[in-house]
């Protein structure tokens, strides 16, 4: 994974269950975010839940997390702060979603400066008090009638967007079938394929008999893998069945 | 939120805890995924630990989940299918990310076709079984040195990202500070909008007092909107400090 630098600061804000602080070390883990601070979590720290949560290499995300008091405070350092929430849209504040955000993350450090991502209280999320003291909003665009993310995937969902814009862009593999052809359902292929198995096993194609599984479940992955329309599963069909008439 | 029709369909594979089935219903619906297939769940259905995790909403995406004895069964009317996994590598298919992989299955929905996401077992993930019924291979680029992405954050990733692709490119919002100048650190601007609030109490501004609250939100939020620079802020505390001089 190519790595910005230098990555953003996640900050929970009053984070109530240590389950979920560990939680959420491991969702930053898993985009290569390393610096956590805490806003006067609940449960005082260090917090044996959130460890226990984390486990392996999230713990020392855990261990190298800052403490302070106030958000205020949490703020050292950082040059540009996204508060992420749903809400706070009476306040005047450009607002971003995790693409926008990730780009203007990027600006930042091209500047010289640091960004941090803000997140509230799992309950309530963040105050008006709170989003009043970042540069901005941060909203994860969600199905509006379900809109219900945890603590970890919002800071996972975060993280996978700024490790996305890392990366280079990847062309789509090709495998593209011919236009105006009608793709074969998956029930049609896998039918083929266990015409086409039966076929050769009554042949004795599957030999040794200590390969037969490797070759068949190579055979099976190629039909799979084709982009064969109705018509060509139509057509192999006759095709084995002529094959083996005889 | 947009909506692309037909969504595609979500089928986990043999999946064991009843509420990381609940937990990937949850997920689907953030980003309005409705059709959950369930290929031959280790501790039957329905599953009350699955319900009981869903909850509201996401109870509609289990309450209508069709079971399968066998993952060739529930590919019923797909077309098109992609196997998550890290590993399979070892099969030759085209390998997409999330956002490649959407793009790819808008271009068969566009011929007519149905796709679907294939996630595996919570421990052991898809085995190569599996894998061979697939056309494609869906990895999420995650932290080599971290992959710990559960069930429910995988289904979450893939349908932030098939969402994501649904949404109009949104441009960033603008609030650009002049070119070459250092960005004030935000315990800079905390001190300011502190000297600044301090002042106007002082000279009796925030009134009536009912209003104080409101009117100090307001100014902070105002504050750590704006890019200031450094500089800024040094001459914002000069003029404060000579505006109350008397």
């Amino acid at each position: 994974m190519s790595e910005i630098a230098p990555r953003p600061v996640i900050i929970l804000c009053r984070p109530q269950m240590g389950e979920n602080i560990g939680a959420a070390a491991r969702a930053m883990l898993n985009f290569g975010l390393t610096e956590m601070r805490l806003v006067a979590p609940r449960d005082g720290w260090p917090n044996p839940k959130a460890v226990a949560m984390a486990s392996g290499a999230a713990g020392q995300v855990l261990d190298r997390a800052r403490v302070f008091p106030t958000l205020a405070e949490a703020m050292e350092g950082i040059t540009y702060a996204f508060a992420t929430t749903a809400r706070g849209r009476e306040l005047t504040k450009p607002v971003f979603t995790p693409a926008t955000a990730a780009a203007r993350h990027r600006e930042e450090v091209s500047q010289g400066g640091r960004s941090a991502f803000i997140f509230g209280p799992e309950r309530a999320g963040l105050e008006n008090d709170d989003i009043a003291r970042a540069n901005a909003i941060l909203t994860v665009p969600v199905n509006p009638d379900f809109p219900s993310l945890n603590l970890a995937q919002a800071v996972l969902l975060t993280g996978y967007e700024l490790s996305r814009g890392a990366l280079p862009d990847q062309p789509m593999p090709t495998n593209r079938r011919p236009a105006g052809e009608v793709p074969a359902d998956r029930i049609e292929i896998e039918k083929l394929a266990d015409h086409c198995e039966s076929r050769l096993d009554a042949a004795g194609y599957f030999f040794p008999a200590t390969k037969a599984a490797a070759m068949k479940l190579n055979l099976r992955n190629m039909w799979s893998r084709l982009a064969l329309t109705r018509a060509d599963v139509q057509m192999l069909h006759g095709a084995l069945r002529q094959l083996t008439r005889r």
